[in-house]
């Protein structure tokens, strides 16, 4: 048998669930074969839609960042299905994510990609801060290295306010408020930043102020899921 | 009655519905006031959710490209409802579209803003794509006037090579297949070019290849709703 479709479903990024379609269960049901970034939480997910699947009888390939091209082709010439699911940890495969290469190698071999809608931290932190959503980045991190940290928020600093392109990145949550503070010292004060925090869940906090407004107030943003964003007033 | 809460709310980017959730129908019958791009639209797609709504009760304000700030102020200050839905024509509100300008002034007056999961096609296609989701751009259009768009095809081309920086773009779709042609001319041969075409639909078709391959090949693409996608291979 050859694969001849790859089905790319993003996962939830909270505990909400509640983007979870009909169609997203017509996929799981005719679905036997995954590519998934982490096997327990997919089998995990899987299970907590209750449509009466038998896990066990399920077939899992690691795909994370460790796994290379030549698995990647190797597993897509000689799985026994025809379609395969696509997963990652959290989100949207292929944003941010080792999903990529699957669908990179699948386009070569002429293998059809279908991406279904789904939660996407990014999308979601962009429409909620009222930035310019025209024109926008997603940059992934910032340099963790103070010296070079600081550069490149000047770098961000500069290129937002010549192009008014809205720059979006993402940090490790334990070094959140050590990157809010680099954030205040070394952005323009009339940048606006806005953090979106807990994206989709009951706690979900938005929070879109210039610099002069970060300054005064103190945020604990430890270890929570975060996205940040800088624009343009 | 002060407004405290506005909901982005997205619109389907094709005829396929299959995103619509119960949360979706939870935002429709607690909503009585909207801030939409088009009325029409807005009450065609609110009918067809058949939640036994009567449609001629819903207040709607058309927020388009031509809505002051100072009307949305006044809009947000006079309104006599606690929550303001907010869509677009389609796909996401604030992203390449009109109701950021909503969302910017909600967050001036501290209303909080709640984004519900929908379909981006920037989003899709750059799932479907396989290229670069690490660091990317969405641009908007490129310049019309034959010189300009050259020009800057030639800047992204490099852009991509020197950075990886995967570029999105969007244009008229009746400019489509002469945007390809100057695609093909301008852009360096080892670069990917993506076209996502009519997602989310039936005819939903994903092509990525060098522009080696695009040399050769003749896709007619005039009129159809296209994402263009540039990265590195």
């Amino acid at each position: 048998m050859k694969v001849k479709a790859i089905t790319l479903i993003p996962l939830p990024i909270s505990e909400n669930q509640t983007f979870i379609t009909q169609e997203y269960h017509e996929v799981f049901k005719s679905t036997t074969h995954y590519a998934v970034e982490d096997v327990r939480t997919a089998r995990r997910f899987i299970s907590s839609l209750k449509l009466g699947l038998n896990i066990e009888t399920l077939h899992f390939f690691v795909l994370d960042k460790k796994t290379s091209e030549v698995e990647v082709k190797k597993y897509l010439d000689e799985v026994d299905a025809e379609r395969v699911g696509v997963m990652s940890e959290a989100g949207c495969p292929g944003v941010a994510d080792p999903g990529q290469l699957m669908v990179k190698i699948a386009h070569q071999k002429n293998i059809n990609v279908k991406p279904l809608i789904g939660p996407s931290s990014i999308l979601l932190a962009l429409m909620a801060s009222g930035l310019n959503g025209q024109n926008f980045a997603f940059i992934g991190y910032v340099p963790i290295q103070q010296e070079e940290k600081a550069k490149r928020i000047k770098q961000l600093s500069k290129h937002v306010l010549e192009t008014g392109q809205t720059q979006i990145f993402i940090e490790t949550p334990y070094r959140n408020n050590s990157l809010i503070k680099d954030l205040i010292k070394n952005l323009d004060k009339e940048l606006i930043l806005c953090v979106a925090q807990n994206l989709s869940s009951e706690s979900e906090l938005i929070s879109c102020h210039k610099i002069s407004w970060w300054e005064k107030t103190m945020i604990n943003l430890d270890k929570t899921p975060c996205i940040f964003l800088i624009g343009k007033a």
